[in-house]
């Protein structure tokens, strides 16, 4: 194991501009770096985020030559790149890259792959800084990080950084397991889990709006607000992932890690801008502070559900159990709602209601905040037509936030809701891998998850698994196209509340 | 004096429809009653808030039949009304209006008038419910109430009202005088003087929608606000009203009645839904708190100014004292701004500052809250692009809540403010003159000005018009179509404010 570049990683933290680099992309010719990281690395680049000097590494098991793989990196950025593919600089982006044939298994590949690193690095004169990328099935990461050690490839004179991809284990046990196996060759400071929904400018930008904006800040109050709801709905079923999907489910694809992220960032209430560290300590608190959903309340405060047949966007659509290499049997879930207390002093009695499921209504990732009644309204004055109030942060497919209040119609006198939203030039944001790799360039680790929090997280998922597997909970189901199960209503008509 | 059915007249507060009642209209064939009183009684009844028999009698010098008064009425529907003027229920409208040739200094027009109302309330099986509405000139109204008096058309079995119009006298004596003539035949809660400005939706909705809106009553603390900015400008100059504008000023037709009363407006901060009552005596408790200027602040926090010649809309357009009708050397002023201060809890420290004038660069009517920065923000954390956050009633001529807040561009990451809109469906909004003639035929007398307000502006004001008077305080100008003369700027520069 190698420490001795520890503790120049803390100064690291305030970097301004990323130093010279080497990025080795393991799953070179998979769906994730021809969709996302090919054109957020171009993006970076044109928007001079990149350093002066680097050196991509793309290893996959298909033979390439060096042309034919900057060919179809030039191919990913002219399809999936949000802004325009200018000729001018793309030719000098596209010879940074370079394809080395790669079986993950063989330690000739890695002495093959050490001597291409070396050998950019001196051509272009960067330092030995290292940023892995793996975006490999889980299985290969025991044999890959045993070789990375073994083969010299991390024994830098820079910086090494590993990212991380999800699944990051099945449950508590193999989370462990997996982290183990990382830890051999990387420092936790060095380990990058990537959790895409941290990279959503919606959710970096929380912390600061809140900051920054007095009027939002007084709203997070805790004597206002009535309760919190996180939705991750997506229109889309299972697709083509049944083989891991089936043994997944919602609890482990989107609960475990996106929906608890948000509910941590969420939750996060700083009284001034915080540092990365603070950050992480405050998310850890609140995980530790998540009230587990006992054996006694895991049918009041949670539902699991699978799709059955509908239609969506007017065409009929199968039920989750007859989709292509989903077992008719199936018990798994493919949404999940709960309602979630956490037990600090700010959030305590103020509910966290999260839903997320495949094949709903529409596709949208939002927090919503809903407000109390004015305290005092209610003694002499009921109008009629009023809505609570609410702060809407969307968080996808469109960045934005809403506030819902109510406002009067002076020709009926009635009351009704009306809704207005900022919105920055939402057209032309960042993605999420382009914020959170340019991060891991500059050793910022403050949007991706620790391992402290992903543990906890998994704790606190565990007995739910195990609930599952023992189907001590009933296993609803749902029309696809629809909202979701009239269960999830019930769940928040218990509290008088409704799901917005 | 006839105070026989004052004691009914609280009950009618919590009227809900309009008894039956006959509409006396002094001035029929001014330009107030074609432009706005004509279309505001159409549109109530379009809307089934007028009474289902009601007589609306319009007095003139100029002879017509009740046929030409009739087409006359019909004309300014279709010319002024804000919604479509239907076929169906215009005649029954029409046939309500009735025409007398009325010469306000002879008795027997009264007592023709008299003959008439009753007449047309035998027709109509009405009571003798009486609304008198006075557009008329000040010099009238004392041979006016005089006459009504004397001719006994205001011995009425039912109630009787009278709506004033500006202006409520030129200054503190004057407006005495006036008071006290109307009160030989009105009693003060018989008395409707009319400030248009109370008649706008956004003004009247102000008070619940605080009220029912927990996010907007978070924001009205003291602790958050900064200071508050009221801008009444207009982009005409004093068209055809020299006469009466250049012994006004805008001092007298702006400042006295409508600022003041935007103020009062704004500064109530009611804990809870408040009785009309309540309503009229927290405005006097403010017109009580509002410090007065006095002689060593003249200087530093009021500014009087008098546009030059200038260029509007791309035109080019004399000074004032090149108006017609007005003196070359008139020291009179077109712009007046000010700060001031409400000695009471809530506002203690936070300056209102108020502007209105004529020939500014856009006609709009607001009012403006601008916000503390969060206080620990400064310690540590000093980003670019920040603006204060503002909430924004816009009055006229569009009604609307913005929210102005910083906003992060994730590309660049720095801060940007953001306006964000809320808007009622106000394409077809009641006019404030429909508004206030429905309170008015209800009893509600909540939305005008009460004597006591009346009084204590005019004293407020009184010092400053003795000031003006001695040119104890520069004239200052500024150029026709600008934003106003440099000294308001400066006037919150010291206060390290910008207008908003």
């Amino acid at each position: 194991m190698q420490f001795n570049n520890f503790s120049s990683q803390t100064e690291e933290h305030s970097e301004r501009n990323a130093q010279g680099m080497t990025v080795v992309l393991f799953g070179a010719t998979g769906d994730l770096a021809k969709r996302k990281l090919f054109p957020a690395l171009y993006n970076l680049y044109v928007e001079n985020k990149m350093p002066k000097a680097f050196s991509v590494i793309g290893l996959g098991r298909t033979p390439y030559t060096d042309d034919v793989f900057q060919t179809k990196v030039e191919q990913s950025l002219r399809t999936y790149s949000r802004g325009n593919v200018e000729d001018e600089g793309l030719q000098p982006f596209l010879n940074s890259f370079r394809y080395c044939t790669f079986d993950a298994t063989e330690i000739t590949s890695y002495k093959k792959l050490n001597e291409l690193i070396g050998q950019r690095e001196r051509e272009l004169a960067i330092p030995e800084n290292r940023l892995f990328y793996l975006s490999v099935a889980p299985s290969l990461i025991d044999v890959i990080t045993s070789n990375l050690n073994t083969s010299g490839i991390i024994q830098t004179s820079g910086w090494k950084r590993l990212i991380v991809e999800k699944p990051f284990g099945s449950d508590l046990a193999s989370a462990r397991d997996l982290n183990e196996k990382l830890r051999t060759a990387f420092h936790e400071d060095e380990i990058y889990r990537i959790d895409h929904y941290l990279g959503k400018p919606m959710v970096q930008n929380l912390e600061t709006l809140i900051l920054v904006n007095p009027v939002l800040d007084s709203l997070f109050n805790h004597k206002l607000i009535a309760n919190v709801q996180i939705t991750a709905s997506e229109t889309v079923g299972v697709e083509t992932r049944a083989p891991y999907y089936d043994k997944a489910g919602a609890i482990r694809d989107m609960v475990q890690n996106h929906m608890l992220q948000l509910v941590m960032m969420t939750a996060l209430h700083l009284p001034k801008k915080a540092q990365p560290e603070e950050i992480r300590t405050k998310k850890v608190e609140i995980m530790e502070a998540l009230r587990p959903i006992h054996e006694e309340n895991l049918q009041t405060d949670l539902i699991r559900a699978q799709y059955d047949k509908g239609e969506i966007f007017g065409i009929d659509v199968p039920a989750y159990r007859e989709e292509p290499g989903v077992p008719n049997s199936s018990m798994n879930d493919t949404y999940i709602a709960a309602r979630l207390f956490i037990d600090n002093e700010f959030w305590k009695g103020i509910p966290f209601y999260i839903r997320t499921g495949k094949r709903l209504d529409k596709k949208s990732t939002r927090i919503v905040f809903e407000f109390k009644e004015r305290p005092t309204l209610m003694e002499d004055y009921h109008p009629e037509g009023l809505a609570p109030n609410l702060l809407i942060l969307e968080i996808s497919p469109n960045e934005s936030i809403s506030l819902q209040v109510n406002m009067k119609d002076p020709s009926t006198n009635r009351f009704q809701p009306s809704t207005i939203t900022f919105t920055t030039n939402s057209s032309n944001q960042p993605e999420a891998y382009e914020l959170l790799l340019h991060d891991a360039m500059l050793g910022n680790a403050t949007f991706f998850a620790n391992w402290k929090e992903v543990e906890l997280s998994w704790q606190w998922i565990q007995p739910l698994l195990e609930a599952f597997e023992e189907n001590r909970l009933p296993l609803v189901s749902y029309a696809a196209g629809s909202t979701g199960p009239k269960e999830a209503k019930q769940l928040l008509a218990k509290d008088h509340v409704n799901w917005w």
